[in-house]
């Protein structure tokens, strides 16, 4: 057993937890809200609370409303300079993934010079050295990304539709906020895409690499509590006129899942090849939300690989709620394949197609391509190019 | 689901990973290491390994070499005073809870003056409120205490006889380093007390009231490393002319245990009644070990409470090892008691005698009041003082 271990941010996380804004020790003065453009946070009422409880804590802040789903490094670029021009001295990140990564790239470039892509490590980045970043608050409003608690953002280079992941110790969030409610209105399709992003978080983590006993405990609790509670909210989210505080606790073990234990096992392991392949998808085609693009090929991509690691598969699978003991010895990754078929049919997720998101069979081999150029850097097997195409080809749908 | 979680400590875990020493980025140029008076560092050749690797990273160093078991105020203040007369800037804690904890009480008098007792926050301490202290780095030779990534020391006061918990974000350690090479050559008393040490910690913030899903998952863990190891170790450990390089895997596991998830619990929990109880008669007897302590009130104090608790201990059965299946609903606890005494004889750890460690049987009333005095401020049920004497009484031999 070897492994490091450096987690700094500091988690609030319950419902409710949003009014601690106003009395935590804040890194900062005056903040830059990053904000998505769809004005959705103003709408439900979240960025006028924050902003009032930043006041209470003597901190002021100025908005950047022109995060886009799929964040670029233009956006990025543009949230530093009205930082710079505002005289913003910490970022906080509100709303998904998207807000709360351009919060932290644009972090970095208060204190790095010249552009964002200067310092990606990975395809047309410079990969110069980068040297730390101004403070990140993050307040999440979804179940997803795991970047609330973990030191990485990933960007989109809008010429070269590279998607990139910056990481960086200094980007761990200072403080996370994770309050469960404000997920309460989230949309079923939003709220099944995040959670199956988190589950696949959870499962690359666990096989990667770069893993360790201590990431593999957050995945296999985040496994647990996606597969037990996903189903439960998606089922209660069936009846439209519903209570929507009734989901807080199925809310709640989600968020835990995705927003915490999945953000510790990235920060300590890493995905692996299907989040690369779907960050190509979201890369070349903006609009495909990021845990859409791994649900599409989920199926066809476990089918193939769950035969390089029975034993690792087999135990996810009991974490998924299988009865393990029902498959023989050296087939448990079946095991694994049945509860994700089981848990995409329960969400009613399996039916989900690429081409609804604008990916055009003509663009498969390219996707695999410029996937298998970023690398697969911490798989535990090797996939050669024929089986990446052959997963795509049958996923397409 | 509600709790904060804030563990900024860098651990780096792993046979070997001393070396790490020579290259990371310490906190300081010059450290005061603190070890114990019984010279046993030096004797093993550490001390001097450590001395070495600090230098190959241009970082000076002075040893404080008067540490004793359950550390007392005036060694602690000892400390201070040598880390100021030489100029030191960090401290190292080398050795077991009893190095680590001075060398964090003795970094909290660097920056906050008078004397330590002045910022105790029970009994005859003055509760004055603790700013701040100097960084701390911790390399562990045991696998006992979790001092090494929490932010607690506890210290006894050599007149009041008063063994308290100091605890504070800035003693959290900046880098603890955990290198399970380091404990091969540790005794079979000394690893049995620590075993149990970190087993009751895992238990006692798994029922804490302040403790959370976060910390229960760091706890069940943990209960289930030191279970199925301490026995293989305790077996392996028969055989004196065994390699014991062949201890390495059990010995890691429970490390992993000890010295980081229970670390980890008790920053986000606390321990409970057992320990207050167990502290105090190591304050009132400075030899009798801390792990010791708990092992000879255990059986008798579980057998008076699994009844409060009947779900939870069931679950900790479990991760004992337990068949819980074959116990009745509502008599789930019986099977945590059996799991523990199984555990006991195990370890041939189930007649330890508080006698032999010098604890009169006219001292335990005596040992009731000072416990209860300090309060079980997070037992998840109402001891009363006829049922503490009695546990105390029954345990007695």
């Amino acid at each position: 057993m070897n492994f490091d271990c450096y987690i700094p941010t500091r988690v609030l996380f319950g419902a409710g937890k949003l009014s601690r804004l106003a009395t935590e020790t804040l890194p900062g003065k005056k903040a830059l809200i990053c904000v998505t453009e769809d004005g959705l946070m103003e709408k439900l009422g979240i960025q006028g609370k924050v902003v009032g409880l930043l006041r209470e804590n003597q901190v002021g802040s100025v908005v950047f409303d022109r995060v886009t789903p799929n964040p670029t490094r233009a956006g990025v670029m543009a949230a530093a300079a009205l930082a710079k021009q505002e005289g913003c001295d910490f970022f906080i990140g509100l709303g998904g993934g998207s807000s709360i990564d351009t919060a932290k790239a644009a972090a970095i470039m208060m204190v790095n010079e010249g552009d964002l892509w200067d310092y990606a490590s990975a395809g047309t980045g410079g990969k110069k050295e980068v040297k730390g970043a101004y403070p990140v608050v993050t307040i999440t409003t979804t179940a997803g990304t795991g970047t609330e608690c973990d030191p990485w953002c990933v960007i989109t280079n809008e010429k070269t539709k590279e998607k990139l992941d910056f990481g960086l110790e200094a980007v761990y969030p200072v403080i996370s906020i994770v309050d469960p409610e404000l997920m309460l209105t989230l949309p079923y399709g939003l709220t099944c895409f995040q959670g199956f992003d988190a589950l696949f978080h959870a499962v690359e983590c666990y096989i990667a690499t770069c893993g360790s006993e201590m990431s593999k405990l957050y995945s296999y609790e985040a496994i647990q509590l996606v597969c037990q509670n996903l189903p439960v909210l998606a089922e209660r989210m069936k009846d439209k006129d519903r209570e929507v505080r009734g989901d807080l606790e199925a809310r709640s073990n989600i968020s835990f899942a995705a927003n915490v234990l999945c953000g510790y096992a990235q920060s300590l392991a890493a995905t692996i090849s299907p989040h690369i392949i779907g960050q190509c998808m979201g890369g070349l085609h903006g609009g495909f939300p990021h845990g859409a693009t791994l649900i599409v090929t989920a199926e066809e991509y476990y089918k193939e690989v769950v035969k390089y690691l029975p034993q690792e598969f087999g135990e996810m699978a009991k974490a998924m709620g299988e009865d393990t003991s029902k498959y023989a010895e050296g087939e448990k990754g079946q095991a694994f394949v049945d509860g994700l078929i089981r848990l995409l049919e329960a969400t009613g997720m399996r039916n989900l197609a690429m081409s609804e998101f604008g990916i055009r069979e003509d663009e498969l081999e390219t996707i695999a391509d410029i996937s298998m150029g970023i690398g697969f850097d911490f798989d535990p097997y090797t996939l050669t190019r024929e089986q990446v195409v052959g997963i795509l080809k049958r996923s397409y749908k």
